[in-house]
């Protein structure tokens, strides 16, 4: 069986993303493997006063937004120790973007922040099951304590 | 964050079980971590040509499927180098046997095989979709390639 190579943090920099992040960078170590934070910007449509979609300055809000995703992937790099690592921000919806990287950059380790799944935090962890399912490589769940 | 310290692989002896068998151990390794092969002998209920539910020999066919669990655990720690292993079988529902387990003997991180999930294999891996909503720590799940 192979060693893990290549490993994803997915993170949307939520407090379960931040020690995800630091269970990433730990395996990353142990296995030297190559590692990369990956942020999804999901789509935003914009309306004006009669809900008509707002097109023209679209595809600029759009760079804007993942400029901003990409420093603060830069920034929980260095919180985690982990400057040498690749910071990736892409447009789409969170699990597309994940699963289309990893099959792009043959990833063979996606790790996952998630909440408990009671209530309202079960809705909010759809991510993590989903990739789950769907993922083509092994997937890990990091559960916030409590 | 603490490394882990107890690790969990969940096995139903079916293909992609043995290679998260075989990643458990590896992880194991890394992190000088307890490893524990902990199975789920699934509760039968045997019936007569009456439909009436076979009583008397229950407990003695239950313990009979738990000795035979133990011992498949046992050549499955043997065959991923693992004689150090603790191996454990245990009636009931899998979901269950292992998220009491897990809280019972403080693992830090549950390792389970899945299928792919398409068809027929989606209501397969539900024992490991169940995990990655419930369990209290970490949960890694083990995909087979192809």
């Amino acid at each position: 069986m192979d060693k893990y190579r290549h490993i994803l943090l997915a993170t949307d920099f939520s407090e379960h993303a931040e020690r995800a992040a630091e269970r990433a960078k730990e395996l990353a170590d142990l296995y030297q493997a190559r590692l990369t934070l990956l942020h999804a910007v999901e789509d935003l449509v914009l309306y004006d006063e009669f809900y008509d979609p707002v097109i023209p300055d679209r595809l600029e809000v759009d760079q804007e937004r993942l400029n901003r995703g990409h420093e603060m992937l830069v920034k929980l790099a260095e919180r985690i120790g982990a400057k040498e690592a690749h910071s990736e921000a892409r447009l789409g919806y969170p699990k597309a973007v994940i699963l289309e990287y990893a099959e792009e950059q043959k990833v063979d380790l996606i790790v996952v922040g998630s909440h408990g799944h009671r209530g309202l935090a079960r809705l909010l962890g759809s991510t993590a099951r989903a990739l789950v399912n769907d993922a083509p490589c092994d997937v890990l769940r990091v559960r916030l304590p409590g």
